[in-house]
């Protein structure tokens, strides 16, 4: 049987020119280009089955994101323009200091409170490419929860970044999170979340952070050293409720695989302990040697071998694209993963 | 007898390239020309003493600063460098979410946690330039201390923005809370700071907003619609001891004399109502109908007249100058202020 493979055109239309990095503005990495690599090498498998996804659900929107920030959003480009700015729309000014909750006018206040980092604009188009993009990966939960044992929500601008009411780090809509309620939408009373991408999950564990019905695992780079900072590290573990249902796993600059393969163990063991009905896979290739932004050493052949590891849990698997910006092997390293999940 | 005016060549250091600026880098508006255009007319005047700071107390800077936010400001560049980056030092990333205290390594989460915004560069020389402006602003309190009636801190890089472990706004240690602590180091019990720069004065309200010895005035554009967005509203009174002791006058953008003059009248009012034995003046320009950044109108003769109505509460006075940027009118714009204040 073929891997459905979730695709809309509409998700390249996000197309940001810079974002603001050690003090410069530096061309955008997280770049259309990152979409079509993928999708031409997917395309060239005989294995993979590409398909239009669902128009996004509305209520489902909202059982992840906040009606207010689900607002600004939507009309942030336009507020932007009728201010009179022109270029990307990006804060400049954050409410740092804890403020009590006034109410705010401009876009950019507002776009500021909702915003953790100068790395996250909103264009013209930006908006039509993260509702897309959100519905890609609930569509590739939704051919799970329709009985498919692996599905891949080929998507972006990517998601684990973003939580309920707020962006950041080229995130607007969870797209992970958004398929884990699909699947809890479609009948599951257990979802985990494994995020492999080499930057920690932040807005998908602070979704679900009080949640006892969603485990959260990520594998990353030790945030006192690696973006989000201010999120990821060990005694991070759910709060409430969910107290025990996310697991941290930060890694050193460097790993390899041998030092990847006993973090992924422990998720594995973890994700099977809380015996959860599927798996959503927050699946970020920038773990790779090659990448430009991060500082992981895994192979392409690495891919397959995290795959395989995780499809020993046997568990139905919708996957959604999250980060990888070394363009050039971005198709390979998905498809080797894709394969190993499969166990081809 | 002349107006003492501290200055110090130092500040001159401070020269950052750019900020960013609804979505863009653009130049740097707080430039060396400021103060340099305010040094010329002040020293074309014969009733103004140019005079070299005292050094920068440490216990005062203590007083009104956090040790950890000094500490991080004193080694932000070098950090910076060790880091490998080039360029103005500056925050990508923001804990815009209330995290937990983590123990933060890296200078750019140092940063983004101690920093409202993304125009607040630090360079090479910006800590020489930020110490120097501090010591001069607790010099000219210090000459009210020591019996002048008036006396001119001229400064920058400007203060009303920092707080007690947050810089922002340009700011990065408050000249003007620095000036209060040294009158009250000096002896006496109450202290009022008025702030009739265009923006609110956030830092220095927070600094004082549980104290009931310094009182806090603040006329500035409406946060609504002007940065600092987040501070600033009529309902912001102060907190604890200090409930009662913060007063914010927002006016709309616009604003002529005829409508900050009745502000400015309850502004004075209030302080009189506290008794204080000395007033700081955090002294913006930026209210000037040329300013190109700010959006009231007044004219170059209002300065005089806002001095003059000052002038009547018949306290002692250390002026600091916090912004203004529309630098071919600054120098006049503040000669004619301080020549109200002295009522000549």
């Amino acid at each position: 049987m073929k891997i459905p493979v979730y695709w809309d055109e509409r998700q390249l239309l996000h197309d940001p020119q810079a974002e603001l990095s050690d003090g410069r503005l530096v061309p955008y990495a997280e770049s259309p280009a990152r979409a079509r690599a993928v999708l031409e090498v997917l395309t060239a498998s005989a294995r993979m089955e590409i398909r239009a996804p669902e128009p996004l659900d509305e209520a489902l929107l909202h059982r992840v994101h906040d009606a207010g920030y689900i607002a600004l959003l939507r009309g942030a480009w336009a507020d932007w323009l009728k201010e009179g700015c022109s270029g990307d729309a990006l804060a400049g000014c954050w409410p740092v200091r804890g403020r009590r909750d006034v109410k705010l006018t401009r876009v950019q206040a507002r776009l500021g409170a909702a915003c953790f980092d100068a790395g996250t604009p909103i264009t013209a188009h930006t908006l039509a490419a993260v509702e897309a993009a959100a519905a890609i990966g609930v569509s590739a939960a939704g051919a799970v929860a329709q009985g498919a044992g692996l599905a891949f929500g080929l998507c972006r601008p990517p998601g684990h970044h973003a939580g309920r009411d707020y962006m950041g780090g080229y995130c607007y809509l969870n797209n992970a999170a958004l398929a884990a309620e699909r699947l809890l939408a479609g009948g599951l009373q257990r979802v985990a979340v494994l995020d492999v991408d080499y930057h920690h999950g932040n807005g998908t564990q602070d979704v679900f952070y009080a949640r006892p019905d969603v485990f959260f695992a990520s594998i990353h780079s030790d945030p006192s050293t690696d973006f989000p900072y201010y999120w990821g590290r060990v005694d991070e573990t759910g709060a409430g409720p969910g107290l025990g249902t996310t697991l941290n796993l930060p890694l050193p600059r460097g790993t390899q695989w041998a030092g990847y393969a006993p973090a992924l163990e422990t998720a594995l063991r973890a994700i099977k302990g809380f015996a959860p009905q599927a798996l959503v896979i927050s699946y970020g290739a920038d773990t790779f040697e090659e990448d430009p932004i991060s500082r992981f050493e895994l192979k392409t052949s690495d891919y397959q071998r995290m795959g395989a590891a995780i499809a020993e849990l046997n568990l139905p698997m919708a996957v959604v694209m999250e980060g990888g910006y070394c363009i050039g092997a971005l198709g390979a390293n998905t498809l080797t993963f894709l394969e190993g999940l499969a166990q081809l």
